[in-house]
């Protein structure tokens, strides 16, 4: 058995920021030499940040992550750390373009590199693209081919990226005839919830396939709707888990492994990879010698959160990234006292602190005035920035020349409220945050350029049964030192905003039950109708009431196709009558010199 | 030689109304055997509607597409129609589902069938799939793998779907070895400028390669924020137009052929087809021997449009099928006496007549007084509904309780207009209509949730200069007997609207061109950095000078991220954390029973 210590950094990329992106390579680098590792390891496209989306159809943008690579190889040597090799993730593209048609342009690739020496030591690329749920990669990449092992302190290091562990076939076969002692695989693999088990599942059975030790590093960070959670970990050739990085943070996953020593003669050159396809091994050598025996470090295996801190620790590291990595320093909300807003505003707080949320009370003549005290005792709880704007003046400058009844009424005083958080967020550089949670917008329980409109939309993803969940367990976590908790000094939701029954307050009484079915009964139904995509029948045999089911579907179907007959307004399209650019919301690269 | 008459029904289907589509297949097959057609052929995905998005994801709507499939063939046959062979596209999938990881759930296939004497005489499936532009085919479909050649009349008939026709080898290579008489495609092709000349030129090359004649029948109609144009064509086999339908129209194409008798014994089973598959034909025989001659019908080929009528023509039956197809029948929007809204409202009256166009005047204290002037006088010349709607009131309700500055008050202004249309959008029940345009949606120069709050866009894909030339364009057809305009007496858009300096009038004396470039220097370079996807260094390379490179990317750059950073308001995702549904937005599929 030979020695070797790995380096894993579960790091927060951003899309498009190559020298931002390129300095924390250096930066974490420094910090696996400084724990004395023999290899580091950085997440899938660190280079670029991940998804780009379309930005990998230009070819500029292309040729900069080229250039940007082969920068940064010589930039560790001259600062010291060439020594060290270093696997990443980057763009790249066919060094021969063939133009075939429905090839995406330029023939890009979702690239991983081996630097060593001051050199790009080898190139592969993910070989299985996903293009199913979030992914579309074949929109945008052309398959990679190849697997590099790479031998290091003796041990044979193969790598492969993110896809090609959760498809049969393919690298990971090849791996397996190849005679490596360790499978590197380098990740963007976005956050669900209980998907850290899957995960682990996965890689302790492609560890097996493999018969091999598998590290796996994982992106952690916010791009645009994603969320990516880190759970960076390491298992031996048995799948037993040996190392874990803490979820949703940035962190340096060490970890001595002991593994087999490279053999005399292995195979090189094409392999039948069992998926149709053959894979060239591509082997090359940064050290052939294993190390003398040296004393292991201690390994870190991080305690797995609980299913709502989970979910909460997303939330905010996805409403943190959404508002830094688009240029954002502050937030502006409306604030209802209602549960909703509530709990986004406290997400905020906890995110990017309550000296940056700005917090506006509209009352008008339907709020009542309970709203108006619960808001305020949560404005004195979080200390967020505050200011009360009531909108019956302007309701009635509307009403002199309008004649609206029933639910246009109800949305124009939504509208309203939304024209003041857009001309305060136009005034003075506020993102908005808006407040709906996923019931609301999956039965279409909110207003069109009203109480939707804004930048983000902390618990889109959030039934309402776990909007209160969220709201106690945050509650309960005053005190505690979890790392994505603002440290308030006394329970940040006050409870009468949890205990109140919900209520728009649009029209005198107005209650959510007035339009929606108890939420314990529609938040399960909307689980099978919307995220399991179950049809009306499914749903039946599965136990929901058929006229609970029937006015469901109708609700969400209504929702769902109204929200696409009403877009943002008017994208502009790359061809004539075409659609939408597939591009990434945060990016930080600018065509622009 | 043997003689076949076929008939190519360029129709226009709905995305979900599987009854309504089934109805209008029965409808033209009808009229396709009142003119003694030896062979009926409809668009890809006929039955379904196109395209279906993730829609074919969901196993419900798959199984009610291959239901209705089967209740058409024995409607047909009851209704006296199962003599007369007809191909139709619809949704299927792979009768034993492989399970496989990255594979669309079900395994979808993009069908075209045979139906012919109350039966489903073969399925067959398109083999290559799009997945770049406006298309992800990966996503929800599997590939086919079978040829189905169909002797009908003594002629071997092959036939194909779309995308089979763009790509190399595949389908149309088997077609060359296969000894087919008459090569068949079903098409859901979209319009682009000048796509006809592509198109026919691909026919043509097509032909020649498979040695055959080619008959393409295309759909026709708007769905979502894509228009088909029709454009159905018969090529001889050495790729000779010989029949052509109108454009942008339903029309039945009948052509009288003259085609090579099937030989004695012609190949069968699996086909090397050249792009690293297989494909097996499919041998079918309706009717084994050649008729007695017959005279031919006279032949069609419609004349071709002209660029600008091509245009206009696509953006009536996007905006026409866009709001019939979501289930409105008026439309509202707000007419500032500017060029980009007397486009739109003009488009509107040619697309649903103009009693059914509510035009809001909404005068600011901004507003010149030729604008009301030359809104009324369109008004007036067109005869739509209109009401003025001063909104100082509004804007000095808000004034008392804000403070706001330079952009922020602009923007308070569109979003008050906003506000009234859709106010009375939701009383009326009237689909929004925006007026933004292309080079102004791309530079960012309008207001999110203002000017650009709708649910419509009908100029959205045109550059500001060919906003113009369309409006002159329009008024000197005034007497045309275009099908797709309405018969006007006099000329639709008064001559000041067209004449005067763009200005949005949202402060005293503002101008386009206070923020923009000359609209004859920035639409030819959007055109090149948007629709042609160049980098700085290649704009600059085709002569654009570099200030003007810098300054517009900037903009753009700036537009796309802000309209992406806020979007409309949420969506729901289908998993948590995640993206968007595919779904289309016009579609008559419910769930629902």
């Amino acid at each position: 058995m030979a020695q070797l210590r790995i380096a894993l950094a579960q790091v927060n990329s951003a899309v498009g920021d190559l020298d931002g992106n390129a300095d924390k390579i250096v930066d974490w680098v420094r910090r696996a030499a400084d724990a004395d590792a023999h290899l580091v390891a950085f997440p899938e496209m660190m280079l670029t940040g991940y998804p780009v989306e379309d930005l990998a159809l230009r070819a500029s943008f292309v040729e900069a992550s080229r250039r940007a690579l082969v920068r940064l190889a010589r930039r560790l040597a001259d600062e010291g750390l060439g020594d060290l090799p270093v696997v990443t993730g980057y763009l790249d593209r066919r060094p021969v373009e063939l133009v075939r048609p429905g090839q995406p342009a330029g023939a890009p690739l979702d690239g991983a590199a081996w630097l060593h020496g001051g050199e790009v030591l080898v190139r592969s690329a993910k070989h299985h693209l996903p293009n199913y749920g979030v992914f579309d990669e074949y929109r945008i990449f052309v398959r990679g081919d190849r697997l590099p092992v790479v031998r290091v302190h003796g041990v044979d290091v193969a790598t492969v990226v993110c896809e090609d562990l959760w498809q049969d076939g393919g690298p990971v076969s090849v791996t397996g005839v190849s005679g490596a002692g360790l499978l590197l695989a380098v990740n963007a693999s976005p956050y669900e919830r209980d998907k850290d088990d899957v995960r682990l599942d996965l890689c302790a059975r492609r560890a097996r396939e493999a018969g091999c030790a598998l590290a796996y590093v994982n992106l952690v960070g916010g791009q645009d709707e994603l969320v990516f959670d880190g759970d960076s970990v390491v298992v031996g050739a048995d799948g037993t888990p040996l190392a874990r990085a803490p979820r949703f943070v940035e962190h340096l996953l060490i970890t001595d492994l002991a593994l087999p020593a490279a053999g005399a003669e292995p195979p090189r050159g094409p392999v039948d990879a069992l998926d149709g396809t053959t894979i060239t091994i591509d082997r090359h050598v940064v050290s052939p010698d294993p190390l003398p025996a040296y004393p292991v470090a201690p390994q870190t295996v991080a305690e797995p959160l609980d299913d709502l801190a989970e979910v909460y620790a997303a939330l905010v590291l996805g409403t943190r990234d959404y508002v830094r990595k688009n240029g954002f320093r502050s937030v502006v909300l409306g604030l209802s006292g209602g549960i909703d807003s509530a709990l986004v505003a406290t997400i905020a707080s906890d995110a990017i602190g309550p000296e940056n949320v700005h917090a506006i009370l509209l009352p008008s003549r339907h709020s009542s005035e309970g709203s108006v005290v619960d808001a305020e005792d949560l404005v004195k709880r979080q200390g967020v920035n505050s200011r009360i704007v009531p909108i019956a003046g302007m309701v009635e400058a509307f009403e002199e020349q309008l004649e609206l009844t029933g639910l246009a009424a109800e949305n124009l005083q939504a509208r309203i409220r939304a024209n003041v958080w857009m001309g305060l967020s136009n005034e003075h550089g506020h993102l908005v945050l808006t407040g709906g949670n996923k019931s609301e917008l999956a039965t279409g329980y909110s207003t069109l350029y009203g109480d939707s409109a804004g930048g983000f939309a902390p618990i889109k993803d959030v039934f309402k049964l776990t909007v209160w969940e969220l709201a106690r367990w945050r509650n309960a976590q005053t005190g505690s030192d979890l790392p994505f908790l603002h440290p308030f000094a006394e329970e940040p939701i006050p409870e009468a905003i949890i205990e109140k029954e919900p209520s728009a307050e649009l029209r005198p009484g107005q209650r959510d039950s007035d339009s929606l079915p108890p939420y314990d009964e529609l938040d399960p139904l909307l689980t099978d109708y919307v995220e399991r995509d179950m049809g009306r029948e499914s749903l039946i045999t599965a136990g929901h009431a058929p006229a609970l089911v029937d006015r469901v579907i109708r609700l969400v179907d209504i929702a769902e196709y109204k929200r696409r007959q009403y877009p943002p307004g008017p994208k502009i399209t790359p061809k004539n009558f075409g659609r939408d650019r597939r591009l990434p919301i945060t990016n930080l690269w600018r065509e622009q010199s």
